[in-house]
């Protein structure tokens, strides 16, 4: 069996825990042993990274340390965790991956998507999604579905020009990437969006 | 006032701290402010950063990670407090600074300097000390030195043949960069250290 990687991306709020449960469900049915992870995030290293960047506290924290924690916290998951899934024929899903990155510090940080890529590279080594699920949602929507769940972190106590900002550049991605990143309405009804995700999936990957 | 900024290297046990007091006493008495840091650490950030690299836990710490998390610490330590104390004439003295992380994961981990210095360009946007003072030191005598002192962290608890790299890689450097890198053998008694590297900062620096 073929390894398989997906990462699902969008705003705080746009449903990405259900549909990761939803297609964990899917693929497990489909014979693939599933890693669930998220990023940053999914090694003990790469947690202790996160809880740094996301405490609220650190409210100096600069954009060149922000994008080098991420990095940080991503090279870690990618050698420990992704890349061995891979090599051993699992499925592995993951709640963001460097999209995030891409949007948020290269692209509502204003930090330019290719000084991203440029440090990013140092975490990847050329990995990258078979496919990405943009769960799309408008930034007023995102931080209210968002404010109603839980206290917020660091990066999510940003205004919403900001969180517009990293809408738009998620839906620049997306136009950019069409081969790669699936942009979904996350107001979409949860059993319709599985189901455009089910298919992207047997149509781009599976039956390739 | 110029400011001024110098950084100390060597292996573990070389004697960096008794000289890093000295060289503060000496520029105060020219009438420097001075900041005394660290790298990593230097900042309630960077510092949290330092305490995740150095971490005994962390053995599977992989190289990248490692990288990126110095040049996450660096990135704060220059712009929260080296960039601005610069800019207030203040004398800025590093105990270990980017030279550490060409020589500690460029050469002895093998990672390769120009891979180093592509990561922490992000990290100095350009900044370089005027002068950096080497204190070299063999490898067995600065374990032998440091055992005595303290519990060894993640880095000091290397094996012999790391820390050889790591004289080997400071020597190396010191060669490439003469005009920035005073390279001053550990063992001499710490008054002619002290006046070896006064000397350079009068000829180098102060009466240029």
């Amino acid at each position: 069996m073929q390894g398989l990687f997906i990462s699902m991306e969008g705003p705080d709020g746009a449903g990405k825990t259900t549909q990761i449960e939803l297609l964990q469900t899917y693929l497990a049915d489909k014979g693939y042993e599933i890693v669930l992870t998220r990023d940053p995030g999914g090694t003990v290293i790469s947690e202790a990274v996160r809880r740094l960047i996301l405490n609220k506290e650190y409210h100096e924290m600069c954009a060149d340390t922000e994008l080098l924690l991420y990095a940080a916290a991503r090279a870690q998951l990618v050698q420990e965790v992704i890349r061995p899934a891979l090599a051993d024929g699992k499925a592995v899903i993951s709640d963001r991956f460097v999209d995030s990155s891409v949007v948020y510090q290269g692209i509502a940080r204003d930090m330019g998507i290719e000084k991203v890529y440029a440090v990013n590279d140092h975490a990847l080594r050329g990995l990258r999604p078979q496919l990405t699920v943009l769960l799309d949602l408008d930034a007023d929507e995102g931080l209210r579905r968002k404010c109603r769940q839980t206290e917020l972190d660091r990066m999510e106590a940003e205004g919403l020009e900001f969180h517009q900002k990293v809408v738009e550049g998620y839906r620049f991605l997306a136009d950019r990437e069409k081969g790669r990143i699936l942009r979904i309405s996350a107001t979409l009804p949860k059993e319709d969006i599985h189901a455009k995700i089910v298919l992207a999936i047997e149509e781009r990957i599976l039956n390739r």
